[in-house]
């Protein structure tokens, strides 16, 4: 079986009433559909509408809350402190990135510390909103062991992702967002779908040892060894244990894997040190002169970061989502329990 | 011939005299001394006292400024943003740190911007700055092209480094310092002094072929390929595009490779959301955690962030710093040439 193609709109629409239907408000689900469908559009299926069955079973059990209260804890000029009482990740996120640009365009930088927000989504959405401010952003998620720290045969730490992004001239913006692991989780179960091995550097088995089987996989590596690795650490140190909610030391002693994450977004405001409108041009002339340098064999251009995701962007905004008979299986299937239309 | 270790004592006497005598102040000297042998201390030998005779000459040539007149061009807060006059790197360096952690104990957050500076050295003793503050430290520094973006087979970006540092309750702190190329620089030396080959994925010869033989390796090679080479550029975004000082497009458009960088240093308040405390003993937990993970085979232990590093600082703090009798030499000659008695 074949792709399904889902108009935009119509998979909004519906995101949005599954969210109302287990209670979230009609504002916050519309945050939650536009993060979701964000990362379709750019190709990011693993941090797309698939996941709406897992959250709302997530929901039922309690582990993440639809109706939050969300709450400011301490906050300065620059610096804000949220409590997000499990809510989604998009709610609490998309209220912090406002207030930390809002604290950037007073104080230059604004950075905000999430605890026990839930399932953030794809980060790169919280750094462009910064972007689209002509300012430059910064999002972090740290989250309970599913990667090797550097040295070890066992799940240490998360394979933490960073995004960045900045504001161009003449196109989006360059917007980075990476996995701290070799390979991010959902390529994983791209190479299982499509049941082709993985390279071995890739992830163990759960038993430490090495494998190239993608269902077998249970262990994410870290990039660059001790480079992932550390940074990994680092933003754990960042996020979880300065918000008071470690996840690391009371997993691996043995207590649950918490459905529990915290997170650091950040703006920087570009035009507290330059003109934001020349700042743009000097990046597109970054842009133009690294784009013409001699290719490395097998490279037909050199890309900037997110521009493989702008152009699955440009094509899917054109011609709707494609999703794979499962997802399609997995909407209806939602479709039905809620009672709603289906969007396909 | 073996090498020959120096007290420390003498050493940062003798780096203090030559730099007064070419001119800089006597507490500008005892800085830039200081931040040279922390990093001899730590066996980051690329960025210690070797490089004395290179910045003397770079003095004479007037690239480097030994009486710089450090300006603020403007401050909030929480943010500086400070021209450092062609000055040797650690003199704005570690005046922008100490700016910026009086910044983050009243904001929570202190962000410096530091424009034309030449030669940082190693990015961690700025982070370490904050640590021993009970902060959180974050220092990156952009400079000229060396490394290859990924997908190209030319430099087209500096291997940029990031330096973070954590206060731990029981030891020093973790301090993650990490160039963004497979291997810094400093590594390619190392394996050329011993005549060993490198690793096919470290670095091309200039012409952009593969290589293994250090002395021919002229291009860097981005870590993790499109990881290393996004957060490469990102560096370059915070730094050098928002100091309107850029460095990479002027010189592939084939002007001079102007011996010049740019640079963030930041502190983050760990006080505004947390016991510190409280917080040493939750990093304290997560590394006895992750150190009593079971060890992937070849690896005898699993080390954190700055720990090999550390590990040298107690020998050589206790036996002197062994310097190979190539640096001995330059040493010498440093001493004939300033009329100086030599430390070794």
């Amino acid at each position: 079986m074949s792709d399904i193609s889902i108009d935009r709109a119509a998979l909004e629409a519906f995101t949005r009433q599954a969210f109302e239907a287990v209670g979230m408000s009609a504002e916050d689900a519309a945050t939650e559909a536009e993060v979701l469908i964000w990362a379709n559009l750019r190709g990011v299926d693993s941090h797309g509408v698939q996941r709406i069955p897992q959250y709302l079973d997530f929901i039922e059990k309690g582990w993440m809350n639809p109706r939050p209260d969300i709450r400011i804890l301490k906050e300065s000029a620059a610096v804000l402190y949220m409590e997000a009482d499990r809510a989604l990740g998009p709610i609490p996120t998309v209220r912090a990135m406002r207030a930390a640009i809002g604290k950037a365009r007073e104080a230059g930088i604004g950075w905000a510390l999430i605890r026990d927000v839930t399932h953030q989504g794809a980060m790169g959405y919280y750094s462009e909103m910064a972007a689209a401010e002509g300012m430059a952003g910064m999002a972090i998620v740290a989250s309970p062991p599913n990667m090797a720290p550097f040295g070890a045969k066992a799940a240490g730490l998360h394979n933490s992702p960073i995004a960045f992004s900045f504001p161009t001239g003449r196109d989006r913006p360059i917007t980075l967002d990476m996995a701290t692991s070799v390979a991010a989780g959902g390529k994983l179960s791209v190479a299982s779908d499509k049941r082709v091995p993985i390279p071995a550097d890739w992830a163990l088995a759960a038993d430490g040892s090495p494998t190239t089987d993608p269902d077998v996989a249970a262990i994410l590596l870290p990039a660059g060894g001790a480079k992932g690795s550390g940074l990994a650490l680092v933003f754990q140190c960042l996020t979880s244990l300065m918000a008071n909610s470690p996840l690391i030391a009371p997993v691996l002693r043995g207590g649950v894997r918490e459905h529990r994450q915290n997170s650091v977004v950040a703006a920087v405001d570009i035009g507290f040190f330059i003109d934001v409108g020349e700042y743009r041009a000097l990046l597109d002339e970054t842009v133009d002169e690294l784009k013409s340098l001699p290719k490395a064999d097998g490279h037909e251009e050199i890309l900037m970061p997110g521009e493989p995701e702008n152009r699955t962007l440009d094509a899917r905004a054109r011609d709707g989502i494609p999703f794979p008979p499962g997802t399609v299986e997995k909407l209806r299937e939602t479709a039905r329990r809620l009672d709603l239309a289906s969007p396909v």
